[in-house]
């Protein structure tokens, strides 16, 4: 697994270049945020660094540690927008461990209880609610 | 949440104090890295930092950025060491999100085609195979 290489035609390489829309909820230099489509929860967002990785596993450690602290940044944003109870976090390295899209991306999933995450890639989520929830966040990120 | 403090009765800051023993693979100035004793996956193991936080919400980036560039050592060395397929990273932010243990870290399991992932916080592990296991990772660190 190693061995697997970059491939820039990956469609969070193509949200990054603009040319797909997504509902997105921070941007800096180094780093973008953007609604999951297909939200294991209610709110749950992905964090995606703008330099090409395939995952952790062959990413620059430096472009890693400025990620995490933008995950912190939007787990607590997600924890104040959506009044988790919650965080969970989760970064899949290769097919094996659940990875679906081949560019180094962080899960920021608010949580509340009694309420079991739903299956990863699993129901498209409808437009308006994505743009909805986005709003909250960057509400929260601005307040 | 946000106002949960940090307890230093927990067990990984027993751990960190020596008081309990772990079976420790990796070690520096700022972090550890033990087994975990209900294995989610063979060679399952918890990346920690020294310096206490409850969990991310409230913990120093600065700690957040070099803890996640030993949890990328770790993922490299348990993929290796355990011919993983692909590596699943979590990190759960209170109850409601699966934390159980309330200082800061960061799952690492190796995973493997086909092979669903066991409940968190299953069963206790056999010490010798932690051990074994243990020592795969120390190999692999040192390779």
């Amino acid at each position: 697994m190693s061995g697997q290489s970059y491939d820039d035609n990956n469609i969070f390489a193509k949200i990054l270049r603009g040319e797909i829309p997504a509902h997105r909820v921070y941007e800096d230099d180094h780093t973008v945020a953007f609604m999951d489509v297909m939200p294991q929860a209610p709110g749950h967002l992905l964090v995606v660094p703008k330099s090409p990785s395939r995952n952790m596993l062959d990413a620059d450690p430096a472009v890693l540690a400025n990620t995490v602290q933008v995950v912190q940044k939007l787990a607590r944003a997600a924890q104040e927008a959506f009044e988790a109870d919650g965080i969970t976090i989760m970064q899949f390295n290769e097919p094996a461990a659940g990875q679906t899209v081949f560019h180094l991306h962080f899960h920021v999933v608010p949580r509340h209880e009694g309420q079991p995450l739903k299956p990863h890639s699993g129901q498209m989520e409808d437009g308006e609610i994505l743009k909805a929830n986005a709003e909250k966040v960057r509400t929260a990120l601005a307040g």
